[in-house]
């Protein structure tokens, strides 16, 4: 595998989507894939899906295609799937839950170990098997615990200083769901999930549509 | 305004933000910023900045910078936010309900007006003062209320059927949070959200910081 440093943002976005394809051949008993094959489904060019693979090394052989079992491992390591996330959940209100159904159900190398709000009608419920804390244990529980991976799914209000808690306790990266652009230090890897600009995105695409369907 | 049906899909995706933070400046009184303050909060260069502006046709004059409010307007407008959109979430369980509540407490623009599910413990609900339908009403619901956007919240296996009902019913655009790339005809919108891809972009990210400290 070649150093995965300096990989352009597109195609980190690419990557999580050949590996969902993926998943599913590997499910359907497929063995080995061509270029082309894969461009019908996944619907990039296939000399695009080869130039992304081959960003990594290149995974197949010309005349027979690609191995997906090879594949599937290959794209996995370099997602960093090959390894465990210990997860703690920030803001247990329906969207914390939903995130918190989603990793249980999908499991695949991430863990919810813990559960925090600051509400006192939740603290101490047991969701999913997993009993709510207060948010002021948080630092001490992401240290004692090792915790990989901060969800922040609080208010805008709580978000920056969830997110300096979480640093604070030890946490190499942060799921924000909060409609914040949060302050991190470089070493932090962050993935947002803007919901109302994600929204903005759809009513502006509805607005262009209706648009040319007008002329 | 110039004809917005052929901008990048790179400006799209940074219009929603343009736009949170003016509705910040605006909500902090402020009423005109030059490229380079906006350069400073959102953390786009100032000639990136100005660059996307003019392609809507440039909002600002040269030495006096953007007027907030009417940047905020125009930038609305081009969003397609200059009208109501009516929505319904198929699939209210912790994820719908979380769409839901996102949509009634941010509310601009956007209204729930139905909610549907197929299973008969939810079904007859009231959430947040919207009773749960059976998802069989669905198509004549869509097609009554002139729905213009479905949010789908259900699982994968209902997905693509789910879509085809909400299409044959007349929606613009669909707001797709199941794990599957829907089929649907070019003249409907959509926007995904794949929670599991988002998740693994951060395992990737993660895995590459540690690379890169541990040199």
């Amino acid at each position: 595998m070649k150093n995965n440093t300096r990989v352009s943002n597109a195609i980190i976005r690419r990557l999580p989507r050949y590996r969902r394809y993926l998943a599913e051949l590997r499910n359907q008993g497929v063995k080995k894939i061509s270029s082309n094959e894969l461009s019908e489904l996944i619907g990039y060019t296939a000399s695009q899906i080869r130039q992304d693979l081959n960003t990594f090394g290149g995974f197949g052989q010309q005349g027979y295609g690609y191995s997906v079992e090879h594949l599937y491992t290959e794209i996995n390591k370099i997602l960093g799937l090959d390894r465990e996330y210990k997860t703690v959940v920030v803001g247990v209100g329906h969207l914390g839950q939903a995130i918190t159904n989603h990793i249980l159900h999908h499991k695949f190398g991430f863990s919810i170990v813990g559960l925090f709000d600051v509400n006192p009608t939740v603290v101490g419920l047991a969701i999913n098997g997993v009993q709510v804390q207060h948010s002021s244990e948080l630092e001490q529980y992401v240290r004692d615990n090792d915790i990989d991976i901060g969800i922040i799914c609080c208010g805008r209000e709580n978000a920056q200083e969830v997110a300096d808690t979480l640093i604070r306790g030890g946490v190499k990266g942060l799921w924000n769901f909060a409609p914040i652009d949060l302050d991190i230090p470089d070493n932090i890897a962050i993935e947002d999930v803007h919901l109302s600009e994600s929204l903005h995105t759809l009513s502006f695409l509805i607005s262009s549509k209706e648009q040319e369907n007008r002329k």
